[in-house]
């Protein structure tokens, strides 16, 4: 199996080298992956840009289809209620993140659990990436205090 | 004051007569409507794409900015948890709505009462717009059963 947890890790890359706060996904159908997102919020200047709505928009565009069956989407942070909402709402089986979330509300879980839709996604923690997804952030908002 | 209820009910009509389900919002600053959406989910075959999603793009793109301070929304339904997301992302500082969704998660008030970000948005019915708009989406419904 293709290593798709790198492949969001890159987007996050990505988005720090343009100032973004770096998290970045990809969405994966039958072990290939169809999109690829990262944040693009300051430079959209956009609240809608986060990595995860780019790459579920680009995979809906390739699909020709709003539900993404079959559809997993790593992610190096786990999602906030906003992307947590597309996901179920695109119909996706599953999320695979790195880091966890300062906030104790556990939303994105109580959202993917709920019988508001006839459709539940999995989320599962990819615990081997965990440090590097979470680090990416820590480093980025140092050095955003340090200016 | 304007009637926004009413803007939100118009646009919901236009998304009635493209066949899409009948949702339809408005952001209004100082006053004055800036940004106005309906639900395209089936044209564009995009899950992202729900009438207050459409409305907060549009006005980020008039205020250049992803921050829509001081700014309210008013949509003909509840707001599924991906647009409760996006109001707060956005730091919308109220929401308007007409029905309710048959779901018992409340997950909408749940997101704009979260921690997570230092912000919180306020959720206010406009029981009076309650059965128009709640007639709006059965009507749609019972359409689309018939045929």
């Amino acid at each position: 199996m293709k290593n798709f947890m790198e492949i969001a890790i890159n987007e996050a890359k990505k988005a720090e080298k343009r100032g973004e706060v770096p998290i970045g996904a990809c969405v994966v159908k039958n072990g290939k992956v169809i999109s690829k997102g990262y944040n693009k919020r300051e430079k959209t200047k956009n609240a809608i840009n986060h990595a995860e709505i780019i790459a579920i928009k680009k995979a809906c565009r390739k699909l020709h289809d709003w539900r993404l069956l079959d559809c997993s989407l790593y992610v190096t942070l786990v999602p906030c209620p906003m992307c947590a909402g597309a996901i179920v709402n695109a119909r996706i089986k599953d999320v695979h993140y790195g880091a966890d979330e300062k906030s104790e509300d556990n939303l994105c879980e109580k959202i993917f659990e709920s019988t508001r839709l006839n459709h539940n996604t999995k989320l599962i923690k990819e615990e081997k990436y965990s440090e590097i997804c979470s680090s990416l952030l820590t480093n980025f908002f140092k050095g955003k205090r340090k200016k």
